[in-house]
């Protein structure tokens, strides 16, 4: 019997940076769908109409992805894995077109963000915001305009039929983004060695300080601490804890339930293997 | 002898949060000038151009502004107060059009996520990603064309003669953006109640806990921690950490010294009046 192919989703549009992360996570060829924004990779989740996506969730050199956390928080999923991708953004333009000629430039504000040394260096080249950076690639295809440029992939490149008018303009050659992939279900095995959570603690002074104490006194090593506001009460927050372990641990429970009695919210986000990408300048090795 | 004004910067241009966030806080009439990027106000402010600069570092819906904690952390500067300003986004068009008219919306992202429910419920319109919101509210205009909004606020509205389609769009009615005032040189005075520095710890686990243990002893109340990412090594980070306390005070002159001396890198940030806005549903009260 012929086994279906799995389906999986991912925000954007072919040449992302996502589908890559996705496709390099499952090395066998899935059944992908794209779709327009972050929350609908959730809601096709939550739906059945995939059965993995996968969403950006932080950057090594401009931080965590806001919208993912909240996400995250919001719908009853589980992060199953994560994948580490280096980037490399480039200034694309129209074929015969080159740097001099492009007035405008068009991609994500992170792509702008990542490569802003080189926008320093190239004042007359005016920024413009867009959804993400293929699709801004996909956009200056149909504008067909010497001036106009995008920041994005060599991938996207490919497929829009663009050139390459300037090589890896991002200004940390350590550029990577962190991928989690998020399915229904919670499924715990041995190569799990990564937990994230989520949690707000009281008001009372020393609260925050006390819930890692529960980390630090069982030897856990907490590898990530990220704030993100609680809406309705401004300057509150949720943690977002990582540390390394394993939920069929004795001592991780433990500390789990010490945590979540003094949480006001707790949510357990997943337990995965970590991915490692140890990049040196200008190569990649795992 | 008549004084001359103090002269001030900020990003954006007329009719941004920035600038009403800036009148408000120094409550008199300044030279105020107004630059394209972030960093050009640190410019400005360490050339003389400028006294004080002003940037949005925290918004209550979205969370810290990834730029601002990196330039208070590269250029020498002191944050010498804070203001807080309740932030209230509307759907704005050209005269004689109205929401169903409108099929694409430019705006600031910020400006968007931040209305993100509303849009929801609109699937019709598209978003186009925008330098801020005042500009986003300047450039429709330009356009002068009945299906492009723009989200800004309601000066923006009256400064560039546009109409409010739909009001008060920003799904968070505690909508609030914390904004940092600085200064060249740090200035303590007894009405300084909040610190803010940043810091890097050694890789050794619980070495964040550590340095926290130095505050919880003394009795300082950390009011907030924020992670953001060492450029060049990936996953490790700066922590951004504010707590209630004066430079002058012995208890926090130690607790620092401490904390300095279990720090890879420290830099007080500033010392200065904390800003407390409280915001009723529809109404905004100090």
């Amino acid at each position: 019997m012929k086994k279906d192919k799995l389906k999986t989703g991912y925000q954007g549009v072919p040449g992302s940076f996502s589908e890559q992360a996705l496709s390099e996570y499952f090395n066998i060829k899935t059944e992908e769908y794209h779709f327009p924004d972050f929350e609908d990779v959730l809601i096709h989740l939550q739906n059945g109409n995939i059965q993995y996506g996968i969403l950006p969730i932080e950057n090594s050199s401009t931080g965590g992805i806001s919208e993912t956390y909240n996400l995250l928080r919001k719908y009853d999923c589980s992060i199953i894995g994560e994948r580490c991708l280096k980037i490399e953004h480039h200034l694309l333009g129209i074929r015969g077109s080159c740097v001099k000629d492009i007035k405008q430039v068009y991609s994500h504000p992170q792509g702008y963000e990542q490569s802003e040394v080189f926008f320093r260096n190239h004042p007359n080249i005016n920024f413009l915001p867009y959804k993400n950076t293929a699709e801004s690639a996909q956009y200056i295809r149909k504008l067909n305009d010497k001036t106009i440029g995008a920041i994005a992939s060599r991938k996207a490149a490919e497929l829009y039929d663009l050139d390459i008018l300037a090589e890896d303009i991002n200004f940390n050659r350590k550029n990577i983004t962190r991928f989690v992939i998020i399915g229904k279900e919670q499924k715990v095995s041995k190569s799990c060695n990564k937990v994230s959570i989520v949690i707000t603690v009281s008001h009372t002074p020393g609260a925050l300080y006390k819930a890692m104490g529960f980390f630090e006194e069982n030897h856990l090593n907490l590898t990530k601490i990220e704030s993100r506001p609680l809406i309705d009460e401004p300057w509150h927050y949720y943690f977002y804890l990582d540390f390394e372990g394993n939920l069929r641990d004795p001592i991780v429970i433990s500390a789990l339930e010490n945590v979540k009695s003094i949480s006001s919210y707790f949510k357990i986000l997943g337990n995965y293997p970590c991915h490692n990408l140890m990049v040196k300048d200008g190569g990649q090795n795992e």
